[in-house]
């Protein structure tokens, strides 16, 4: 990548300590790129290179850094300098920054900072995780009502140098009740003496401060919007959030499924960032539960010991039996998880989807059956009645896999719990329980009692 | 929501034929509400409404409908009312459309069309898929360099109410080559005799035609812009991604990751929107081969028969064992190939990778032995040596697990194939054929040759 060609230059630099070379360094290059070189260096290194630019500029680049480095600095970093650079940082980022600290590190941080910032930033740290109110920014642009558009335009270049973006004007009374919204386009295509009233949008979409953030970012992906404003509970305007806050919030909760669909909790920081054993943690818990599972499903296995003695056979395809039962379920599970995730859980919607996936489940179980009869009587020599053991159970179990794989998220988001703790490993053991049960009463229920 | 409780209104002015009210209907609400609604009714009755008004507005309405009734409605508009509605459409979202279609539909429709938009269709038709080519407008606002500032923002107000933005501005020669980028914000903000030459910005990032959609989404959210440039092989400027098409590619890209994570094909449409048949398909190739992988575990338990007859606690804790191995290593597949498809996939990076989940996958195993230990003695009574053989083959197997879990992807990846194709129910079945294999030897080596 492009930043690892400049860290050897920038790594001379430092050891020349050419800090005309430094400084030229931070004021040309993209915020950006800058922060990617640094995050090459060692956090004292990375202090030395931003100490030649001046504060305004160290916040931007620290900004851009990741959340490691950035802890990392703020170790490193003596507290007054430290909190120059809070100051400075956009309220966004800054929050996303204290959130990541110790409480006695804010405590610490916080007498230094001026009285305004230090308001604001108690407000904002009130606001619960993952919150509209705890990624907004609170630097938006706002008009009066009762202006033309040339005034509203002179206004507009006033605030320009420090808002988060010019392109939505968001037009407030004295209190700060939002009543409507324009944008720069519409702006400056509307004739100049016009009255601001009069070309605004009154039906503009909001979100509450309280609201989770993946509502903003379903509103702002359904209207295809650059920011949306953020409303208190007396529909007061008290920030904005941004499309390219949005786009960090999907991925972010990409990430965060991607994890939990696999049995893990979520990483805070980067995969190579993350210390091993907290990586460790995070796996090791739910393996545990697990495995805690599969004893149960040992405990009825050891229930028809008889019956496996007696038919040799039936170990032989255990785990194509009970892997068909899993790996069906944990599809039908993303299905419906991802399903609900987008369209919301209309009850009329949930009953249409567990449908579907027992029709799924009796049409994938009768293939996968199919499959298991011709293997068990060609590749292992199988009696018809033994081959239709296997079979009969793999439609059962492949069954069975789907529906629980499709109710266990739907019951969970029913009781209001997060259904994505319906992993695809849970619901694959949970399968094995019952599958094994299945397995073993077709099998007494064929070969012994028919 | 909101759209469902203007439904019945709106069946209501269709059974009684109020064309002032459809008329009004269609104006007045926002088209991606309007849209949402139409969802509600039967291609036939979603077209009377359209009916109602121009053939621009139709355009802004159709390109908000889901594929599933876009394309319900191609199949009941005649042709020539419906080539206008692709001719009025926005460039992007009508390859979209264009790329859902049959061939024989598209050669119908573009003889249809005017001769400006065929070209313009044939052209982005050509790029493949995925790639920046196949979702960028062309409907972008570009400038000459030897203009004022102010003569700009003339220009940029004519051309305003025919481009998809114009926060972002581009500056090109008679050929098209891009010399520049400025934003609107910054043109605002430079005073009006400035040259444009001398204040747009020289080193902007931007993509080529031919790149893959996630270079784009990567660029765009990297530095968070409102839109990004697409140069083609001779760096001359065809067209823009703009910041609500990236978030929906991050948003499908998602969808497709959490569908191949766990062993399907991705849908194309809604889930609810998909026929069962064609899910079905997409679950069941995979399904079939995860089956094939299971019956050479099988064949594997029938070698150690003898073994499983000798000592019968051993089939107790085969689940156990199995899945212990599979769902770790099915977080380590996820591990990897998020940190790949984020960091790219450096060789040194790889390395570290590798040996993390190799010390992870130890450390895991032993904390899963003990308790698979524990459970072995106090539940099952099992003695000491019993228990070791459980437990020793769960380090054995969790590591493998582990390693299996994170060198596949890491090996595909090199290949140059996509390592999203090691989904985790693959990993889980690959690692029971050697997790077999480890633990009836193991037992054979500890209860009969020690």
């Amino acid at each position: 990548m492009y930043s690892e060609l400049l860290l050897p230059d920038l790594k001379l630099m430092l050891s020349e300590e050419d800090n005309t070379a430094l400084r030229e360094f931070c004021s040309v290059l993209n915020e950006v790129v800058i922060a990617e070189v640094l995050d090459g260096l060692e956090a004292d290194e990375a202090w030395r290179v931003l100490k030649s630019c001046d504060v305004e500029r160290q916040a931007e680049i620290f900004e851009h850094f990741p959340p490691r480095l950035q802890m990392e600095m703020v170790a490193s970093i003596d507290r007054s300098h430290l909190s120059k650079i809070v100051e400075a940082m956009s309220p966004d980022d800054r929050i996303d920054l204290l959130e990541h600290l110790e409480e006695d590190q804010i405590e610490q941080l916080l007498p230094l900072i001026a009285q305004a910032e230090r308001d604001e930033i108690r407000k904002m740290l009130s606001y619960p995780e993952y919150s509209c109110g705890s990624i907004m920014t609170t630097e938006y642009a706002s008009l009066p009502e009762n202006i033309t558009v040339r005034e509203a335009l002179d206004r507009v270049r006033q605030q320009a140098p420090e808002r988060e973006t010019i392109y939505y004007l968001y037009v407030v009374d004295e209190s700060r009740h939002l009543h409507g919204v324009i944008t720069l386009r519409e702006l400056v295509l509307a004739r100049p003496h016009q009255l601001l009233a009069t070309v605004m949008r009154r039906d503009f979409v909001s979100v509450r401060v309280t609201d989770d953030q993946e509502v903003a970012a379903n509103e702002i992906a359904r209207f295809d919007l650059l920011a949306i404003p953020v409303l208190d509970e007396d529909s007061r305007l008290v920030g904005i959030i941004t499309h390219d806050d949005v786009l960090d919030v999907v991925r972010e909760e990409a990430e965060e499924d991607a994890y939990r669909q696999s049995a893990m909790e979520p990483l805070e920081f980067d995969y190579l960032e993350t210390p091993l054993l907290t990586i460790a943690w995070k796996r090791g818990v739910w393996l545990l539960v697990l495995a805690a599972v599969a004893v149960v499903t040992a405990t009825i296995l050891k229930a028809f010991d008889g019956a496996s003695k007696r038919h040799d056979f039936l170990v032989l395809f255990l785990p194509l039996v009970l892997a068909s039962g899993g790996n069906t379920g944990s599809q039908s599970a993303t299905l419906v998880i991802r399903a609900m995730a987008l369209s919301g859980s209309a009850r009329r919607e949930r009953m249409r989807m567990a449908r579907r996936e027992f029709l799924t489940g009796l049409l994938l179980g009768t293939g996968l059956a199919l499959f298991a009869f011709a293997a068990a009587r060609g590749l292992f020599g199988l009696t018809i009645a033994q081959g239709s053991v296997v079979a009969g159970t793999v439609i059962l179990v492949v069954t069975m896999g789907t529906v629980i794989g499709a109710l266990l998220p739907l019951l969970f988001d029913r009781l209001g719990m997060d259904p994505a703790v319906m992993s695809n490993p849970l619901i694959a053991s949970l399968s094995d329980i019952i599958g094994t049960f299945i397995y073993f009463s077709v099998a007494i229920l064929v070969l012994e009692w028919l």
